[in-house]
């Protein structure tokens, strides 16, 4: 094994930082290996790093942004001088802009656009109004269009001539318009490359191009990417007017974004998003928001045992198993969870499919069941030696199997069609309403047997 | 809201396939919209899909192939016929017909292989030695390259010639190589546009391309993407020699599937990775895989309350909390195991910090421990009117929040030093230990002071 250990670039950094180099700064950070850029940075507090950002050229800067996880990439943003901020805003590409401006303040945002060129800052507002994870919030608008009654030499004189603004585009096709600006065809340079000059790109061009609408679902998006082998697709409003192009690669990146931020939050991560570099107190505040409606939901959960205290004190053994029983249900109907959002993110199942979803989920669950409840009866039958107190406690994790993987294969369907967080709401539902049937078939079932069991 | 209940194509496609009208399938499944497409195989039996994927053009079955879940895809792969199976793959890009290769049993995949042009299968086999976490399992080996002798004028007559081949390629410039086959330099077609014909490409070409290594791992690619605004970079071998293009797409795939998979195992699902269309018994078994080592866990950890019998007999209220404890305790630890896997996963934490996370978790559960223990010992009071009970249980509950984001922050890193998933494994650590601790420090501390809260 022995990776040996390593020495991070942090504390030279730091010390540069400190001692105001900043003409050695900007070498520096550029030959900071890529991967060791979000661990330096992550050891570096807020205001080493403001003062960074605001030192190096703002196209390293951006590199620097990119690398930070968004959160603190948009929060370091909004401490920056309003003039940084816009420098190196405008080194990123459109998409990327308009998510740092949807993050931020709206205060903030308007100041930082107000500093940008006004053409920069009218294309960043304009993406700013759709949501990031629509085609729109998703999409570049970098790209070439020409005129439908170009010729190909015209083109080609025309991409020599602004070589250098295009040089950073990230889409490698043309697109042809026609005098509504509404989307004609796709023009490959392969195919521009390779025809004579005088003829209009008109027909050149791959007509009929496949578009997707502004407004169209991330979901849309993903299933278009795997149906066709494209690098991106060109965004048209509903008059078929082109405004920009999607990549793939944004795409895969917001549906990654979304599956992680979903994954914190069944885990209790509240705004889907926590980095131990933020404040101690927002990190409490934010965890503690969870933890106070699941303690709620807990002590209720609870109240169901209080009204079984003789019971309890007759077979105080029974005290051992309700914790048993509460967890193994969870785990149970965590897995079902699991599985349904997963299902319901692959687009495989539909949030109307209760029924489906819960058939396929008893014959699962009657099989766990009857195993995990066969294996705790015979814990309890060789702990105390009494049968019956195993087949009371087995009876009860078997049934209480059941109910968990139903409720948890069904209710992230249901939090769905409610137009509630799936991710958020369906663990505590979960845990409450198995933990209150758990602990209500333990002790029912013990207090109608308890003269066989008390023994 | 209303969204009208949704007629899919599912019932229709399932007529034509049953009664073999075989002449119409292909046309009906290139017109069902491509969001509808995963939900409709969802609901085709494997038998059907089969049959389905057996009709249609090879083109076809290769987009559905590519909307279904990847076990699903592959295991359909494993029951096609083995020519079937070869075409198919034959229409995917390099990189996915790896994947497919790399999950299949070894038998199906030589199978598969010994049907496809040899020229085809070598590729395959080439690529299929490399894990599909590094640069050589997610490259494409369908690229551009040309000596670098060659003029702009030979790349163009080469270019015309194989128009069709290349149509399909997946990335967008040519390389140039040395006699060694040592990449050399990147080639745009912009630049080769704008040239005069008889000058040679190696004066034409980007020097000193970036590249990665052939072994390069997923979060190395990831730093790179960040880093540069690079559609795909090129992969070399340790003698510079090219190998083949990852794209960018590419790595936010993985990384996508990668976190997916994670979640799902966190969540208790060992595979990382089950659809309802899977076989019920094989659903089963690999649930209770999971489930049985956290039932005999679960045991273990409640041993601890079997040693305090007499105490909780004394004070029968307190088994209304020790359930309340465990469980609050789990979500105290999941949240800091969230943070600290999003942290691995970003590169922003080492598996050595172990001591920098454990003092980030500490003033956290500090806090919280304190709210949530004064909350539950507000709880007690009330519900018993024992100021007493209310310490214990409060007392018992702060300090088992400090064990659990204790635990819960420093297990993944832990798990990542010795090489083990701390998907799978963080979680069944941390209940336990926290289970353990918590039924401890409630009942050693009832019984301390016993005579004030039995009352």
């Amino acid at each position: 094994m022995g990776r040996t250990k390593q020495q991070t670039p942090w504390k030279e950094l730091r010390r540069l930082i400190d001692q105001g180099e900043s003409d050695r700064l900007d070498e520096f950070v550029r030959q900071i290996p890529d991967i060791e850029i979000p661990h330096t940075l992550s050891l570096l507090g807020d205001e080493a790093l403001t003062e960074l950002l605001h030192v190096v050229e703002p196209e390293t800067a951006a590199v620097l942004m990119e690398q930070m996880p968004g959160v603190r990439a948009v929060e370091t943003m909004e401490h920056l001088d309003r003039e940084d901020a816009a420098a190196i805003l405008l080194e990123l590409p459109s998409s990327e802009q308009a998510d740092f401006l949807h993050a931020m303040e709206q205060g903030d945002a308007d100041a930082i656009l107000a500093e940008m060129i006004p053409e920069a800052a009218d294309s960043a507002r304009t993406l700013c109004r759709y949501d990031n994870d629509v085609a729109g919030g998703l999409m570049d608008i970098d790209y070439l269009a020409y005129p439908h009654n170009f010729t190909a030499t015209e083109v080609i004189r025309d991409m020599r001539t602004n070589a250098d603004t295009y040089r950073d585009y990230v889409v490698q096709y043309a697109f042809v318009l026609d005098e509504q600006e509404r989307l004609l065809g796709v023009l490959r340079l392969r195919d521009l490359l390779l025809a004579e000059g005088d003829r209009p790109i008109v027909e050149l061009m791959q007509g009929d191009p496949l578009a997707v609408g502004d407004f169209a679902p991330l979901d849309e998006l993903r299933s278009f990417f795997l149906a066709h082998l494209f690098f991106g697709v060109p965004v048209t409003d509903a008059a078929g007017r082109l405004l920009g192009i999607v990549r793939r690669a944004a795409v895969e990146e917001a549906l990654a974004d979304r599956s992680d931020s979903a994954y914190l939050k069944t885990q209790g991560i509240v705004g889907g998003e926590e980095l131990r570099s933020m404040p101690f107190l927002l990190r409490a505040r934010r965890r503690l928001a969870w933890l106070s409606v699941n303690v709620v939901l807990n002590v209720v959960a609870a109240t169901v045992i209080a009204f079984y205290q003789e019971t309890l004190t007759a077979v105080i053994a029974l005290a051992v198993f309700l914790p048993i029983i509460s967890d193994m249900s969870g785990c149970s109907g965590n897995q079902a969870v699991a599985v349904s959002m997963r299902e319901l993110s692959l687009g495989l199942v539909r949030p109307s499919e209760l029924l489906r979803v819960w058939a396929k989920e008893l014959s699962v669950g009657l099989m766990n069941g009857l195993v995990l409840g066969a294996l705790i009866a015979g814990v309890a039958w060789l702990w105390k030696g009494n049968p019956y107190l195993g087949l009371v406690v087995g009876a009860a994790m078997a049934l209480n199997t059941l109910v968990a993987v139903s409720i948890g294969g069904t209710v992230p369907l249901l939090m769905r069609r409610l137009k509630m967080d799936p991710a958020l709401a369906s663990g505590p539902i979960l845990t409450t309403v198995t933990d209150m049937c758990g602990f209500f078939l333990v002790l029912s079932l013990a207090t109608r047997f308890l003269p066989w069991i008390s023994g």
